[in-house]
């Protein structure tokens, strides 16, 4: 951590300043420039309270210069986090592969979803995925069917093999939840609900973590950390768009947070193209700039009628356009270098 | 809601979607414009579903016109509503008072509240405020002393008759909480976590909601209305700041949030001008401001020692700079038609 | 200028980097924490390129320290800048009074000048605006009289005394609009106008320089700097919202700049609330807001008939409306220590 | 256009907003809801002013419905435009190909320009880009050699054959540019410069439009529309990322604005994933996604010696990245059904 101190600040406050740092253990060091002096603090920069030092007199601003998280960082782990989900058959995120999870944003029923399952999977998808419990903005939305689309999902897997991934929003259903699938998701509006992702940390399942809607990639990186600190460290990131001031699509992709992401993490890396955009026509250009950048998978809704779903069917694939852009990424997934994943089964 | 449809929509196309409207029992009423035709939907359009709509062949955009918000609305209340905080004295917010909520961000010891409760109180707070349960952005920052917070609370209400408001961030602790607690604060990061809205919705508590980091005016409202739609009406709205690219300050105080409020809801506003700048500096002038355009209140962080707080001291009043800031805002208020508003004994 | 190198960066890159900042004639200054060694630079950072350091091998960042701008910032001049407009009579920005400038978005005709002149200079304005050019996002919008619209403002100034503000938009029309025009103004969407700026930083004319819709309060003060440079130290600078997420509002109005620059810069700043909120129902609680926030003025949108005006009616006030405004503006000055700036005579 | 009127609006009101309308010459059609009434305007509402209307007692809102741009839109011409950059030889924006210009931010000189233009041409580049006069955000910055630049890149255009792209930021430049330059750049700061998009509108070489930082996808097909206007059509657009609250990267890329653009507009559309991250180390998977979103081309900075660039070093590429760059491209120029263009020579 580095203080910069104001022109003109008097050897009093200095001192001032360099006893409150070293109080906590950090060693100080003084550089004189010309116009300002710069002290900077030695030792483990977190145990400082930077922001509290930038209320002591004489101080301009307080500088951190270590990252703030640490057991998800590259130089935490050599290698690259490989997170396997299901049962006997397994989809592995984070490998050389590009995994596919697919399904509708909400279980409305159990047909649909039957159907649903088997259509994505033939098409290519790994992982289904189904919303039980949904957050809606209004109270008076439909907020999903809960356990009964919980056991929907179970038989749906038990028929295709797919392994289940389903979002969790309350601390009082995780445990509920963990039971029924194979992957918790936390939303983009629960990414720093904090008792939240501590308590999918203390579960054995992984976690499908959705950057917030105005969360930096280090507030994602460190909602990641709550879960890793926790002893869970099979955690699968996902960018699923930021809001902005641009109104012609809902969110605005960042595509840049996936080679960011891989440069800071050894976690793997995901991309919703179906909400970064929120609209069906640009599922697949978008699909395949994730992919070309570096994604590790897609997360895609997928619907047997897009128009008459009971959320959000603009931004949902019915099965034959899923069809087409599972065929269309083969190539780009190639060009990056990669191939598409597919489940593994998991020797006895 | 009004549907857009595409140039050369055919008759046909046209059909399909008055027949997906009107199977949801509203009655629709066509327009043919000379590049357009546009159908209105006549009925509660909150029964549509307008996103999925948006799915159907020759729709370009489908545009809602009723506000997704009722109870909350002006419409729905002639009067505003008055929201009263305490027992046997009260804090009224929503009258035409100007009332100051103070304390610590995080309540750090015994001795440190109780001296900021006298001090506050003797300054002209009305209402006691201070963290027991801490929302931090890393797991390893300090995260509040929890049980042992709210039992300081209690015992400095006891002493200074200050009602006590205190954030709840997890449905588990709502019921304790609110055993200590004269208020419930939803924290911005918690302004979607729908259950928690929920659940303090159920409580017979008055609830302090803030602004999510990136939510709209309208999201705020419609979150307000989850808690209302629970059957409790005690919510007062709390502008924080928005997030937005400008740094000199730690979020952007977004002022006009508050006239804009004001005219749609009759729930009370206040702002938080400490978390708005995130300077301690910058306190008194966005207080004078929020108050100058129509706020009700305010609620401010105030600390024995900013530049030893545990957290965010930076942005901490200490006790003098208190005083002051309340002594120069009695003539805003008195410009802006109100007085400061003082607890009130309540008739027994 | 402080670079933070990478962890495990060798000696060699080390020295590599110390050289490269030597070259530049600036001495440099090395601190080895336990995980980062940092480079101080001590002498004129403004001689380095810190953008291309942050290429050399090794380096993870490059802080810089010291602000970009110097001639307009508190340093450079320890008084407030008083920017005096007009001839015979005159108006003083940057005292301790609240001046007002008003008038028509675009000057539409004579008549409608004139009567909109008298009207404000009754309200007590004390300059009159009004666009002869005007910037539309449009090119089949009106785009203002011209050369026109510039005879009908010096008429009205001939009549009412009032001087006059009218914005330039290319560096061919400055010598014609400083002609006719007592100040010139440099509009949002010019801000970073790099030869516009240069080119009224020539003319002796005081400036008047709106805050671009994504700019930065720094990049405000480099935009003014911009002009100061060239030797016009005659800057008034403006807020006047800034684009973000939300939508109940055109813009959102940056309150918090308003302190943010009195602290930063020696030049007068002004707020447009009719702009910032881009709705007449909003200007005046806005302009309280900023006259409470500590600026020096206002300047706002008045019509005769905004519901007939050529462009954005539904920001403009009335002669009625802007009557009231300027009544109850005058408590919120006296709060703020401030009395309302009226012309004053220039001793012959 | 739709006008939506307040609940309670009376029949004269509801009249005189009629009236208002149909005194345009367009007509009007009344639907009365259940709670709102909607008046549509049929005919062309571009020669209506919505913001006016808005100020009309009982208006709501004003609802466009019409996109507000023409000539470059998707329905005025059927096929897409190709725009063609040289003399002998041409680069051809908008087939088939994926077309790379290159070269450095700013001239630095003559012989690093022809190095860099030797080695962009060999690597696949088939335009040279340099900046001769350069916006720099203070005025103490670099800003360029001016017409001696413009010399050296006629000259290693001569040498390479390469066409070469400028940017132009003053009226006044815009002739002498023209007679350097195949191709005029219209940078990000001046996307709203209205009088410069008109002076490059008069003049007969193609324009490199770069969307503004804060501008949507509407604003910039609209200032597409001042160039087009002036009978220029010969206009590329450009996505060069948007400012947001994220600082990991120096702009956010919105690589969704590729598709959405390509649906709405026949003008071939690149990407600058340069300035879009603002990292060399970002600039290669930035590429790939903008061609797999379904960009016509890319715009890359390239310098001999990044690290002593006289601008923004860090996000440039060395001779050795960019080749690498190329050879990675192919293949997902590949899966988006393009080959790499190059420059054809015109028949005689």
């Amino acid at each position: 951590m580095i203080i910069v101190t104001k022109s003109g600040t008097t050897d009093e406050a200095l001192d001032a300043i360099r006893e409150a740092v070293e109080r906590t253990g950090l060693a100080t060091h003084l550089s004189r420039g010309e116009q300002r002096t710069i002290i900077g603090c030695i030792g483990d920069e977190r145990l400082l309270n930077a922001a509290s030092l930038g209320a002591l007199p004489g101080v301009e601003s307080v500088i951190p210069i270590l990252k703030p998280y640490r057991q998800v960082s590259k130089g935490f782990r050599a290698t690259h986090t490989v997170v396997e989900v299901g049962g006997s058959e397994r989809a592995r995120f984070g490998d050389s592969t590009v995994v596919v999870a697919a399904g509708p944003r909400s279980v409305e029923g159990r047909e649909m979803l039957l159907r649903t399952a088997r259509s994505t999977r033939d098409g290519g998808a790994a992982v289904l995925r189904g919303g039980a419990f949904k957050p809606r903005s209004s109270p008076y939305a439909f907020q999903g069917l809960g356990v009964e689309a919980l056991e929907f999902l179970a038989e749906a897997r038990a028929e295709t093999g797919l392994p289940v991934v389903t979002e969790v929003m309350d601390t009082r259903q995780v445990e509920t939840v963990a039971e029924y699938a194979d992957m918790l998701q936390v939303g983009a509006r629960n990414m720093q609900n904090y008792p939240l992702l501590s308590a999918v940390g203390e579960v054995r399942r992984p976690v499908l973590l959705k950057r917030g809607l105005s969360a930096t990639i280090e507030e994602l990186l460190l909602a990641a950390e709550y879960i890793v600190a926790q002893g869970n460290d099979q955690v699968v990131l996902c960018e699923r768009g930021i809001r902005t001031f641009e109104r012609a699509t809902r969110n605005t992709f960042d595509v840049a947070a996936v080679p960011v992401l891989k440069r800071e993490t050894h976690l793997p890396v995901i991309v919703d193209p179906s909400h970064a955009g929120g609209r069906a026509d640009l599922v697949a250009p978008l699909a395949f700039a994730a992919i070309a950048a570096g994604a590790d998978g897609l997360i895609v809704e997928v619907h047997p009628a897009p128009a008459s779903a009971r959320s959000d069917g603009d931004q949902s694939l019915d099965f034959e356009a899923f069809g087409t852009l599972m065929a269309r990424l083969a190539p780009f997934a190639g060009a990056a270098g990669r191939t598409m994943g597919t489940l593994q089964e998991v020797p006895a």
